[in-house]
């Protein structure tokens, strides 16, 4: 074996750690399931909790053999029950039926769980070639993906049954005066072009000239939504796309998901803090683009596309420092946005973060729910794939979500990621900002 | 309150008695389960084995409030969890969707299971009406029902993941001579006619005029099936009913349920024994009513309508003793059939019970595995529903089985019992015999 | 070639003379028609008119290949298109979808037609094989029962838009009581023993033992009918077998096919008389079983077995003169019963046939509607299948009924005759009438 | 009533010119069809040829029914079941049950479409409002869009069996060099803004930056498709998508829609021309975005965006003389393009139409089958919406296809013209060409 170069040393140092604390707060975030809570899958878009900590084990496997030819998977069961989507790795389990495997119990994946982490340990002490560390890093950013959907999964499971441990208290409120803000037209610079992680969908940088408009301080909240819906919202076609209204009327949709209306007509919602009366203060969450894009159109504007979005978000007007965000190369802190760390297991209310504002004076373009913007998910001019069936094989029906929500971790968050669902999802947290043509 | 006579104490010793084994026999069966395999559905047809741990629970609730109008159930949303199809006591949770609850959590159902024990004792120990009585003798024949159903579930499960001790040898084999039985023909008096308990269904015992015919001394092996299977039975449509026909194709059937071939061309079974090649001289199992149907056509025979069964499995001719097997009032015990309580968990080889053999000299028609008869499902002549959408409201689409299995409980039955299920399931442990036209 | 005796000489012109009549019946049928009414498909239980006329012709086609090896079919396309369900002839076009075939044009069809008649009347005039004619009378009947098929789809098509020629007017009624009739229990021999043309699944002749049972002298009527639908009856569940039930909330069924509320509140009916409003002296029809089953218990009775309506049906007591029906050996005319050659398009009134009355009092047992009874389609003993494919592969989830239609040609009418349907099936010409236990 | 003005006069002569040749191309179209064809409907995405005519007809009536508020529709019944998917002017019939209606008859429908021919004859008369024309002027050019969707459905219905006249003979071929040609970066200025007639989509012109790219000068041919499919393309997850991989799976895609091998292993193609073996000199057409996608990727190269297929495809560089192809404001003759007119019926071989090349080179971008663009169909930077329910309601889940097809009207066409359909939709004229990155 030949020697490990110091800096390589160096940098194993900092991944391990890096390791230690994804893996911890994976486990923090099932801590207080109980073991039935693990195996179940209350709907086909949803996957059991103890899935999610089979799979970002697995998704370890599956770098360390691409760095070592002669690694051997734990086990070939594992592989298939925990493989996502990657046909490359085989033929995965049937997605809409992870709930109908008790076997393996919750002890055995967690012995999995700490087997995995035994043996990434190894590889990231005795790694020197920088392609591999990226891999891990990949690696890394993987699990906090899956740290968030674990949490809506664990909302979609449990909802009102379930008592996080809410650390912080709401952030104090600035008074805010709610309006829009007009950014003028030009060539826009977009996407990432650092050398710290990225996907491969945020590159290339590419120039997009965009008109001049109108772009909401704040995201769309519960009372002005719920105007919407008492102007008869869900019951008008001509708010919606066509395949809206079919979604409207197959699913009976008539508020946000996790939305009820008590006897006395209360709009109550579902969630860690059990029922509860709607924050009219807090942003919307749970809306299907379809949602988002009728809501517009009742309110007399429109989503915003994903470059008038990113430039409304960035923290300088030309980009030519690359760090977008007040905080410089670091990522946002828990005054700047409401992201997992702040464990605040909900949207905050518009005005919490006036620390966190753009350039430009938006509020809260990161943390709380992710933004759906009217751009379908297709690769930026020039784009190359890096990572084989990672995201480009999702470059079809999907519409781009930008920003972050309360579930989402902090290391894994940038002014250019793209996160994107189905028109129809609900069940992540999004929600939206409307912006104006002038 | 009134004095309780002398003997409805007595009887509220026994039915204590046996309402304390019934509990017991009920936990016994899914003691080896861990907490996931609780709560998980792997089919639509199938229930999580917490569901019925719950539902037999809830079965005592309906029989109280039936005896006190002023019974307070336990939880409105365990009634509703818990109710399986009774449309009088509420709208039930979704069949389908059992399994997407992981809460009331395993320990919760256990505590249900227990809170109930104590009420029902409350109950019989001051019992003094016969009706009442009866109502809860349903409810013990309901839970042997469930402890059976329990076991399909369980197999449906784990299949070769479970190991359930066994605590039965296989009977010695006796050296059997298979062949066909000639019975003469003439009018039979069928139904139950005792005074224990029987279900409505059984009732009333009435004539029917039988043709002479040829009933099997044993149920078809698995040795024979598999001659039906590689003489191209499941490929050939001459064999097969038009819907029959349809439901080979639609679900690719080419074997009994939990069979496969090995890459050399065994077939191979998985149960409770693991995986392993099947046994030739056990009776086939996991069988449809097609599936019988066409091995029938093939063989040149036919499936015997459910008085013929009935007349062929009875102790003596004219029925006038009304005992009808070979053990008088008494329950057939380990000598005479395979039933739950060998905990043998496997059909046994043919010829294994010379002592349980009929009046005609049939073998096995009572345990090891239930017989597909060619009668459907209805009621007898001058039937009367005496539970409420507990039988009948299932008098349509399903065929008659009758005997028992390896998995019925030794209490609940009677060669009268009318098992029903319809005719494309195959997850419960049915087979069934020939028989022939003269 | 041999020389035909002069007694198949005779037998020829028999068949030659049934045949024409026949073949023009079923032209008759489809002269009203437009063009575009012969080739669409209304609902997947339904078949296209054009289809009907294919494959009756077709029919022909495969008896010609029984009897003479060297038959070279019309056309390899055709054979497919108008292939019902019959395996032995090669894969059938997809049932539901023949709909979406506009060639052959109706033109095209009436041609083959035609061609077939010209061929079928060759090998009848060189027929002298007993078995060959025989072969014939199947193919004879078939065309009856596709007669008939043919009525049921131009109303499901037209309802209100076709106005066929009555040709006869209402039988004068005869004052009549209602009331139901004792018959006594005994043993029934039941089935066909005569030597004219029968299915085999009305053979071999039994013995059925019957207890006491009352019989209705008249099928339900509308009027009858109306006032279980104003009690409740489509509400309630107690009401309805587990799979009526399921049949009533999937469909939202609240009254018989056919039927709708106007905005008064009156029922109307949409038939061949166009819209009209119920007649309450007419029998209901186009009722499913679970309909018939659910009004019978709401009624307080039951509908009889096929035996007990075999029996109610016959012409005298011990059946030892082998007619059934008062007019002897010969089928029913117009004042016997109303049936397809009265061409009255609708059921009529009851008490409209009392020349038809059988042996114990009841009327209208043939003709009219359908009558549904509790018996499953299943072989008698004995039963030895004579036609391939044609019968006995339906033995299982399908009802028999028994009588005829308004739409059912005279001359396949027996009182022996089975009919089948599934129990959830409306669209024929389905009613029934009650018995009751004693 | 006022005197129309003598330029409205002009002005109205020329729409009722208009009017007439629209409609006589409507009826040309559909004039080889049998009664039969015009009813029938092959799967759910096809319409029958009489709903067409009844549908392009109603529409008229919307028209008419705007412009004056008294118009009087012709029929209730009409409304609805030509309704396709106005929710402002009522529920529409099922789109996917347009094959159930036998009534009206192709007869009444003929009589009905030329009913409306007069009044809309009557209202151009006397037409004087600018706005007027100009609905009308969508009349006509959405009947354009159905003269296409009909030779869809009618290849659909008929394939082979269908012998249209075709009117012209191939174009002379000039030898052609296949190439791709570079385009420079640079903004572009998209969109349409001429005066005359244009959908609301197409508008506002606007600015777009495009890097720099190479754009084919041909199509893909079959040629080149079918070294795609015997490379395994359709075997390979790789090359796909992956909902385009859930669709190749699920529908058994194995070639373009219309293809099939013959047993020596030739690829035929069914189509007008009848039976034929595909040409490898012509485009490949009936292809989904998915197969275009997939195509792309196996041959390295990418689709274009709409932006770059419009510039590629434009007369001039700068575009400030608004015409954009060769014959100024003229639309394509036969010379230049392969469209409706041509009465070709089919996609004519590369190199056909030197004369219709653009100013960058590119040949036959309009004409001969619609191109697959990697652009989702949503609206322009500052889309205003003109037409009720028309475009924008399907601003979701469709991507973009730019150019024509050889069934397109000629006089329907512009360079800025923007067709959309589901991505795996295949039964219209779609093909695509090939764009790269520099």
């Amino acid at each position: 074996m030949t020697t490990v170069p110091t800096e390589s040393i160096e940098k194993s140092k900092i991944y391990l750690m890096q390791f230690d604390k994804t893996r911890s707060q994976t486990l923090e975030l099932v801590q207080p399931l109980e073991k039935e809570d693990y195996v179940v899958q209350t709907a086909f878009f949803m996957s059991p909790p103890k899935w999610h900590l089979g799979h970002v084990s697995w998704f370890y496997e599956v770098v360390m053999s691409k760095i070592d030819s002669n690694y051997k998977f734990f086990s070939k069961q594992y592989s298939k029950i925990f493989n996502s989507y990657y046909q490359s790795m085989g033929e995965p389990h049937d997605k809409a039926k992870r709930g109908i495997l008790s076997r393996p119990t919750v002890d055995e994946t967690m012995a999995y769980f700490f087997t995995i982490n035994k043996k990434v340990e190894e590889f990231l002490f005795n790694l020197d070639s920088e392609e591999d560390f990226e891999l891990f890093q990949l690696a890394f950013n993987h699990e906090y993906q899956h740290q968030e959907l674990l949490v809506y999964d664990i909302q979609h499971l449990l909802a009102d049954a379930y008592n996080p441990v809410r650390r912080n208290n709401l952030p104090k409120l600035s008074p805010v005066e709610k309006k829009s803000i007009k950014i003028e037209e030009g060539l826009f610079v977009m996407g990432y072009s650092g050398t710290d992680f990225s996907y491969d969908i945020e590159q290339p940088e590419h120039k997009v000239y965009l008109n001049p408009y109108l772009m909401d301080v704040f995201p769309v909240t519960n009372g002005e939504y719920v105007k919407f819906i008492e102007d008869g919202g869900y019951r008008n076609f001509r708010f919606w796309l066509a395949d809206g209204w079919e979604a409207v009327k197959k699913n009976d949709w008539n508020a946000p998901m996790y939305w009820e209306r008590d006897e006395s007509g209360v709009w109550i919602r579902h969630d860690y803090r059990g029922r509860q009366m709607i924050n009219p203060n807090e942003p919307v969450c749970n809306v299907s683009y379809y949602e988002a894009d009728a809501y517009c159109k009742w309110a007399g504007k429109r989503l915003p596309t994903e470059a008038e979005w990113e430039k409304a978000a960035s923290w300088n007007e030309d980009k030519k420092i690359k760090t977008i965000y007040p905080w410089g190369n670091e990522s946002p802190t828990e005054i700047h946005a409401n992201l997992l760390e702040s464990y605040l297991w909900a949207p905050a209310e518009i005005g919490s973060y006036p620390e966190g504002k753009s350039h430009y004076g938006c509020h809260q373009m990161m943390g709380d729910v992710w933004e759906w913007t009217s751009s379908d998910f297709v690769g930026y001019p020039g784009f190359k794939s890096s990572f084989v069936e990672y995201n480009d094989k999702w470059f079809c029906n999907q519409k781009v979500l930008r920003g972050a929500s309360f579930a989402t971790p902090r290391l894994s968050i940038r002014n250019s990621y793209r996160n994107f669902f189905r028109p129809e999802e609900r069940w992540m947290f999004a929600g939206f900002r409307c912006s104006e043509d002038i």
